[in-house]
């Protein structure tokens, strides 16, 4: 692949906050899926359950549960035609035990993994989504039935832009955030 | 850009072991650190930094923290041209206590999806990459000059992969990792 081409891909991925009511195809949202399941991991553990929402009444519950406290409410997650919610599992022994003994939780950094995977292909796809870590989480856990040992970490909203606009990105320099060879 | 062109760029990506003397070209590199500033991160707080290590001596030492341990040997790190230190940086006031009221730590997950975009980038440049959260982080520190307060949580291996070879990718089944409506 082109590599301003794919550069360009990342550019056009943004949060999307506003969407049209139409539906998601099944072969674009396999695709995504897809895009998360092949997802590297630490100690390829792919410590990951993906919950896809699209029963209408179910949605707008979990919609709900984005709203509300010291965020602003979030109505486009009402708007999105999916919503998958992403359940964070144990590692495998060796990411265990690596984790454990540098203190280091690689499962946290495998769930943004994945979330990016799926949100890529979602906008090679001309989806948008938006990754939401703010909800409530006892209340999503209620309402999929997941069992309480575990953590819903992230909530995406899949669907078409209600806007083709893509934003310009508000992001530090470069030589803000980037150095060589020392701190 | 086209969707299946894009999974496929995703089937690409895989931990490369083994590289080539080949240098870096400044402008290839220069593209996967823009992919990589560009990325999102809760409440946009991006809280990282990035060490490019790239010359041989103190790249031979941060490639020798890598290695020993109870995991194999990692000898592949010397052979790339470039390392690169993804240090994780305090998040904004917004995220962060959104992570406190959520206990969620938000900026591990940030870090897990700027090495992606990164590693991404590099896919597409027809570079190799492998990440790594295991090494001795105090020793890194030391070298890099790196405040005790902070985490160097990954570094990252670049550079031109001595084989084309794509392994198949072992994954979980998509039935295994994704539900509908319940978990």
């Amino acid at each position: 692949m082109e590599a301003n081409r794919f550069l360009t891909l990342l550019q056009q991925r943004q949060s999307v906050r506003g969407y049209t009511g139409k539906p998601v195809e099944v072969e674009k949202l396999t695709r995504c899926l897809e895009a998360a399941r092949i997802a590297p991991s630490a100690c390829n553990a792919q410590p990951w359950k993906f919950i896809v929402v699209d029963n209408p009444e179910l949605k707008a519950q979990v919609a709900a549960s984005t709203s509300g406290g010291v965020l602003p409410m979030n109505h486009f997650t009402r708007q999105a035609p999916v919503l998958v919610v992403i359940v964070r599992e144990s590692a495998n022994f060796t990411s265990k035990i690596g984790s454990a003994i540098k203190d280091k939780p690689y499962t946290l950094m495998d769930i943004g993994i994945v979330a990016l995977q799926f949100c890529l292909q979602a906008t090679a796809e001309g989806l948008g989504t938006c990754i939401m870590g703010w909800f409530n989480e006892k209340k999503v856990k209620e309402l999929l039935h997941i069992p309480k040992s575990k953590r819903a970490e992230l909530i995406i909203t899949l669907g078409y832009p209600s806007s083709e606009e893509i934003r310009p990105k508000i992001r530090k320099n470069l030589h803000e955030i980037c150095s060589y060879n020392r701190y």
